[in-house]
């Protein structure tokens, strides 16, 4: 290997420069490869000494992409950032998606300035921001990663909004290793970067030919990648990814690549230059400090290194508005709370001064209702097309470039992406998810449609607000106070026309519910949430005019955090010190549970459950209620039957 | 178009066959082209009839593939099966990938006969089978479909069966949307299929442009498929999906191809031969009754028509045997459940004698250790690599195929199949989940790989058991319980190696909690599962003998179905009437919610909670458990602060 290298490397001196490449900027950046290996051999020793001062990690797979990392830090063909400040908005991103490979990002991150070196052997100890897997409470990382796949669609949603909303020419480097490359979250944000020609974007694939069992199912056949990638739309470029001179160059291409995204294939060996090289068995084990010496030794300078990298232009993070809305139902108005979705946003559009509401949803646009954001604000809705998790990781990627994004599809298809929701809680990521066609009350489509476990699943989420709103005025506050919520958020949608039940300028605050009915000689407390809060209150109307049973009626609404003063209360009020919850959902997780265990210290109240207890299946919408006794005839007959 | 058509077709009279076709079977196979196209058109007919009938559906969509189903049904090119026996374990299967468009495949097998004509009309009504997204509960259904992008993977799994396992040759038809293609979830199942070199499986993408809310990312560009496809290893060949010469020369040509799975991308109409043919915002919806005049007047002969399949030999589907384990634990022995799960699948396969059990994993073999079965029944393992969707779609494949399919992972990893396991439970798919490195327990690796939402999801599922098992002895019985077991099953493992709490001879049951301390004083009831069993076990002998406070101690094992008798039992013998659940899961879902809402009707009780209550963070072992005060100390000062 050379000492010094150009942008064009010193294996093709003959050859003409192709056509292209004499129209672009002529500029030969040269590197001084022998520092930038020692720096690769020191990112080794660092990823040794802290997985063996914490004794678990990843040291082997470090190994394989030390190189990959000295390029892309510390030479101008890599990223571009300002190594004062890892706070300016206009610094290139690098995204590990092999997150277990966390303690050579911190190593990078330190000889940047970043991190005190001391601070690296704190890796994965209690008190240390240095986790076993990279979380964004450090300043250099936007989302966690570690459960694998997943960094490209962030990436991918962080590049359109630098391209196209943001307009700024950062760019985002994502390393992937070989093993993820296997799941299919991969390929959806393969697809949708392609299709959106996000030229901004480089992923990087660090082909050590190793996973954690066994040989990955490609191993080191490197053209296998290559066809995959260019038939998914990127430029795609297969290099030695030890050799510094071929990654730098690579680089340099990416950089000059106008309308694809890019993508490096780098042939690379896993514990490279260890004793354990190449070798199975030594994933996510320390090796033994003897290593550290071995790798010395192939270190030509040992000496300090400098560090000059391209520093962008300083631009701030855009500050988030506070929205407000304007709510206007006739008392006679009938509809749907996912229409009332729709509406909300065309509604919070207008006090966006920024425009920093951005829409996603998955070709389900016309059922969600966002298609009505897209008719107004069509810069800011992005068609994700039928690949749930990747929308769910673009989401991520706006709410991480300072975007208030809204992600909708059916409630049902949001279980498609709770692994990528997960780990945007463990993110805290703030995006705000938006189901349709919650429950039984979908009808004829069937349970594959139905979001019967939506709740419980967005309920295990923490800090996750979860709201359920019953008709269009309630729907529409709830994604205001969501849009001004700094969480994760989830506000559920029912399919079917409901009848307006408050006021338009009711106030909804998210931690409480609300009382649509109540009277001093109420028997029990009735709690619905969405199209079963209509039918409670239908349910509560009739038992009171027609048989002179009078029941409070509770609207959940806000299920997380759930109301508990208000719930205990409003139970504490009636005669018989019972409630009956009732919900289109299954019990486990859903309303029944949110309300039992919020209420299991006290020694009073008996709480009663209607919920979706068996694989549900096609019928009307009236069919569907009546077969769970979820409409107002099923609870009137339970209410009987627990009064006597 | 020609009346009749041989195997190569007429558009290629004058070629000379190529070599490797003249090696294969020479039987040239002439098809009814005209009758066949009747049979199309008559398809569509019942499509649209059915639709007009249940007011809701998919003509278009099921348009678009009449002329697909016609050759694939009702020629010997296609489909090999006995008309009079749709439970023929020899017979080929068809998966409607595009659940959808499930009236014509209704209709479909309404002329084959396995469905009565009249039936048709009853389409999406409350009383009948024909539901408006298929499910298995109809004989020719594997599995249900309806949530985009599973069916392949299913069928990869049935195929890998019958090639690998049951060593029969009948073949797999799998008919999916282009829409569907953008999920990842398709090229995870691509990926494996060709790796295994799968030869006896056909995907049909009916390529008819048209999304749900819009033209899809790739339209009618059908190269971009054939490139994709290909590169992912598959045998691709473009035809014109509405020519029945092609699509039967198609047929014909993936029958003859070796060790390779094949693809035929069918460039289609949506809406094809209706006046809205290629016409947007026709999805999803009834056409007008005209449309039925408009197609039969393109109708050739009006008349009957004659089925003659290949009708394969008559196979039985295997029975699946009783397995027994011989447990076997040293009084002082220590092991981790995740251990013993490897260990129950050796142990289990003593008993198999047909070889029923088939494990799979996601390239963590050697953390789940399902390793261990694969070092004795090498044949009935397979590796799925890190795509975990795919994974749970071939278990449930393995399992339409009468195996006892064990699927395993990290439990938080699960989260990334909830779709596919959550269709599973609408198949009523008997998969056993089992989940390794549950909770913060397992330290240092940090919240990314802690499942700590599993017992929430795997609750949701209708009729899925949920075991919890605390110790070598419990978790080797709970693997051979669900082994037994006709349901969904979830047995949640832990990382850290832990004491043996059970003689070997214990006998557990599903719905069974176990007490492990009970005296006659004890002043509340400590509640655990897996590690914080170990926890409250030793909290409660502490507190017995340091501070001679008494404390009944319950295993609870069964999550779901929970031991409501057991647990009111044991909570009503203390003195306070008092349970402290504790878990190594958030709260949403878990353990506590599990016990408070079946004990919601009870005015006695009170029930307090310790589990995880944030995002949590990489730390040892010991320190998560402290850090969340679930280790015995935070449960003994928890068990002070309560009584006081």
């Amino acid at each position: 290997m050379s000492d010094r290298v150009t942008r064009k490397g010193k294996s093709q001196p003959q050859k003409e420069e192709p056509k292209q490449a004499k129209k672009q900027k002529v500029q030969k950046e040269t590197y001084d490869v022998v520092q930038l290996q020692d720096i690769a051999h020191q990112l080794r020793i660092h990823s040794i000494e802290m997985t063996i001062a914490s004794n678990s990690g990843h040291p082997t797979s470090c190994a394989s992409m030390a190189e990959i990392l000295a390029a892309l830090f510390f030479t101008k063909a890599g990223m571009h950032f300002n190594p004062k400040d890892p706070g300016n908005f206009g610094n290139d991103r690098f995204v590990l998606s092999k997150g277990h490979a966390a303690p050579i990002l911190y190593a990078a991150w330190s000889m940047v300035g970043y991190i005190d070196s001391k601070e690296l052997l704190n890796l994965r100890k209690i008190d240390s921001l240095l986790e076993g897997h990279p979380v964004p409470k450090l300043p250099f990382v936007d989302v966690a990663t570690g459960s694998l796949g997943q960094g490209l669609s962030v990436a991918g949603g962080m590049a359109y909004s630098s391209k196209f909303l943001d307009k700024i020419n950062n760019r985002y480097w994502v390393l992937m290793g070989d093993g993820e490359i296997a799941e299919g979250s991969v390929w959806e944000a393969a697809h949708l970067a392609s299709h959106y020609k996000l030229d901004n974007i480089t992923a990087i694939v660090d082909v050590n030919r190793l996973g954690q069992s066994e040989e990955t199912s490609i191993g080191h056949d490197v053209n296998v990648y290559k066809k995959r990638w260019e038939a998914f739309g990127w430029k795609t470029l297969v290099i030695d990814g030890h050799n510094l001179n071929q990654l730098t160059d690579a680089f340099e291409q990416c950089r000059n690549v106008k309308n694809q995204p890019q993508v490096i294939i780098a042939k690379t060996f896993k514990g490279k230059y260890l004793e354990m090289e190449n070798k199975e068995d030594w994933h996510g084990k320390p090796v033994p400090q003897a290593q550290v010496e071995f790798v010395k030794k192939q270190m030509k300078q040992q000496g300090g290194f400098t560090l000059t990298p391209e520093v962008p232009t300083q631009i701030e993070k855009p500050q988030q508005s506070h929205f407000t809305l304007d709510v206007n139902y006739a008392v006679d108005a009938k509809q749907s709370t996912r229409e009332a979705y729709g509406k909300a946003l065309v509604g919070l559009s207008k006090t966006d001064a920024n425009q920093q509401i951005v829409a996603v949803d998955g070709d389900t646009k016309n059922s969600t209702f966002s298609i009505k954001y897209k008719e107004v604000v069509p810069t800011n809705f992005v068609e994700c097309f039928i690949a749930e998790q990747n929308m769910v990781g673009w989401a991520q990627g706006f709410s991480c470039r300072g975007k208030v994004a809204f992600a909708s599809t059916f409630a049902a298809f949001f279980a498609r992406g709770f692994d990528q929701i997960r780990m945007g809680g463990i993110s805290e990521s703030q995006v705000k998810y938006v189901g349709s066609h919650a429950g039984v009350s979908i009808g004829e489509d069937g349970p594959s449609q139905m979001g019967l476990e939506d709740i419980a699943m967005f309920r295990t989420i923490p800090n996750c607000v979860v709201l359920y709103p019953s008709d269009g005025v309630s729907a529409e506050r709830a994604i205001e106070l969501v849009a001004n919520h700094k969480s994760p958020c989830y506000v559920r949608m029912s399919r079917p026309s409901l009848p307006i039940l408050y006021s338009n300028n009711e106030v909804f605050e998210i931690g409480k519910s609300k009382i649509l009915k109540q009277n001093d000689d109420d028997k029990i407390l009735l709690i619905g949430g969405g199209v079963t809060t209509q039918e409670i209150f239908k349910a509560a109307k009739q038992l009171s005019e027609q048989d002179q049973i009078h029941v409070t009626v509770l609207d959940l609404f806000s299920v997380k955090p759930i109301d508990h003063d208000g719930i205990l209360n409003a139970a504490n009020k009636t005669t018989l010190k019972t409630i009956l919850v009732v919900e289109d959902h299954y019990m486990e997780g859903g309303l029944f549970e949110a309300v039992s265990s919020c209420l299991s210290l006290n020694n009073e109240v008996k709480i009663h459950s209607i919920h979706v207890d068996k694989v549900a299946k096609s019928g009307t919408p009236a069919q569907m209620l009546q077969m769970y006794h979820l409409d107002a005839a099923g609870i009137i007959a339970r209410v009987k039957s627990i009064i006597q």
